[in-house]
């Protein structure tokens, strides 16, 4: 069953401690994309500019992306530029470039209506209510935003959210979203907006999920080199969607192991720039990791 | 298989966003032996003065918690202040006046030497190895050390850590004493020191054990209600030993239960303010929550 996502499709400019890449693929619906085709086809929306170029576009080719929906218009190419601190912890933006970006209206072609499933990439909440009202009542909607919207699109971003049923986003965003600092009782405030479940994602810390049945922990996957932590947290939302997608129950069960497939794609994402390990990756790789965060995890009872 | 704990008793004066208590019990040895007594008897060694009260001391009564290596010494006990950020997630320390601890050297009573385990709480390195010289050949030895050891005394340090099986540090620490931003790393550096295990606690994000057998990470659980996290690290120490001295076997199996045990007495102890929490706790809750760790963790193979 197919997924349409909807977000960015961005030239990115990263310095880490361990290297600087020069206006490579990044974007939230780049990073998405190519982590949910490893489990289900992908329905991309997305606009690049003419400068957008065929080894960009090369990364989609011979994977489940259909790029019907990736405009391309006069312009130039969304560009963001970061710099990492020497602990990958924080990172400071250097510039945002929207170009094309900055007059995004995502237009859902035909054949993308009945996406069974879909993202919500991080976009004004008033393109986002747009979205699905061009969709046939999707078996799962998901969203991501931002602290940008949060303070200042408060009451359209409530409104897209009482018609989502999973919200993404880091921990500092659910304090800002809910106004608690306690983080059991900001997922309680979120939820009550309409998401039955919230993926909080901590970086890595792990992730944090409540639901229905109550909370989950999973941790990130301790790595020896971490290179380059940007898109980490699309590649999650990917993985993790792209896995219920893939899924025939969307019960407390399948969300656990979707957090679990998230946090291990995100887990290869961050070992190089770009979607440059995405790109490489196999499933029998995915899928051996997946049963390194079983081994990591677990213990017996007493 | 008792425990041999060497640390400070202390009256505490917190403040947090809920509320202040006026020199009430602390210290790492309280907090320690209160949680490692559910498990396993444990012998105290630690200074007071002559201004510790009997309410103070009623603590430990009831419990298989030995008093005689509890000095009493003209002076005052050691006092801490410290007051917490409105999120609880940082604090300042008012003051500290050491008191009588400043002259503490442990004088292991000849009744202890037999002791199976020993816990070296943060004291200086050098009086944690005259500890040592006073126990015969135990089991299990573990230790906790703090920056000011670190940066301070750092080649005493490493002589003490090459005595020890198990070190318990925050992820700061882990940092500093290795000297690699990178936590597996960190890891690795800190295991070649002596340390055949090194549990790594993190707060609210849980705790990461490095042993032979590999990484285990752990969540902390997600409490609705966080009162006053003074002591949760030693009382992590306290439950996770004392789940060890009452344990057959020391396999990554038991490791892996001691630190869930751990994080178990350490959820009930922020509930309140000093070791209020831990000294209405009946070994049911502990188990009842035990079992909470292993629902808020559990997830299928895909």
């Amino acid at each position: 069953m197919s997924i349409l996502v909807v977000g960015s499709v961005a030239y990115d400019t990263v310095e880490t401690p361990f290297g600087r890449a020069e206006k490579v693929l990044g974007g939230s619906a780049s990073f998405f994309s190519v982590a949910a085709s490893f489990f289900a086809p992908v329905n991309l929306v997305a606009v690049v500019g003419d400068d957008f170029s065929e080894k960009a576009m090369s990364a989609f080719q011979g994977r489940p992306v259909d790029l019907e929906g990736l405009e391309r218009t006069a312009g130039k190419t969304f560009h963001w530029q970061g710099k990492y601190s020497y602990d990958l912890n924080s990172r400071e933006t250097v510039c945002t470039d929207l170009n094309v970006f900055e007059f995004f209206k995502p237009r859902i072609p035909d054949r993308y209506r009945r996406s069974e499933h879909v993202f919500l990439g991080n976009i004004d909440p008033v393109l986002q209510r747009q979205v699905l009202d061009q969709v046939d009542r999707p078996r799962l909607v998901a969203c991501d935003t931002m602290n940008f919207w949060i303070s200042g699109k408060p009451e359209e971003l409530k409104r897209t959210l009482a018609a989502v049923d999973i919200l993404l986003i880091n921990d500092a965003e659910a304090r800002q979203l809910s106004g608690e600092w306690n983080i059991v009782k900001a997922a309680r405030a979120i939820r009550a907006m309409g998401p039955h479940t919230l993926v909080i994602k901590k970086g890595e810390h792990g992730v944090l999920m409540f639901s229905e049945d109550g909370s989950f922990a999973a941790p990130a996957y301790p790595l020896e080199e971490v290179f380059d932590p940007t898109g980490a947290g699309d590649t999650f939302a990917g993985g993790f969607l792209g896995y219920l997608a893939g899924s025939p129950t969307l019960d407390e069960a399948a969300l656990r192991r979707a957090v679990i497939m998230g946090s291990t794609l995100a887990s290869f994402c961050v070992e190089a720039f770009s979607l440059d390990r995405l790109l490489t990756l196999s499933r029998p790789e995915i899928d051996a990791r997946y049963r390194l965060f079983k081994r990591l995890t677990h213990f017996e009872e007493v």
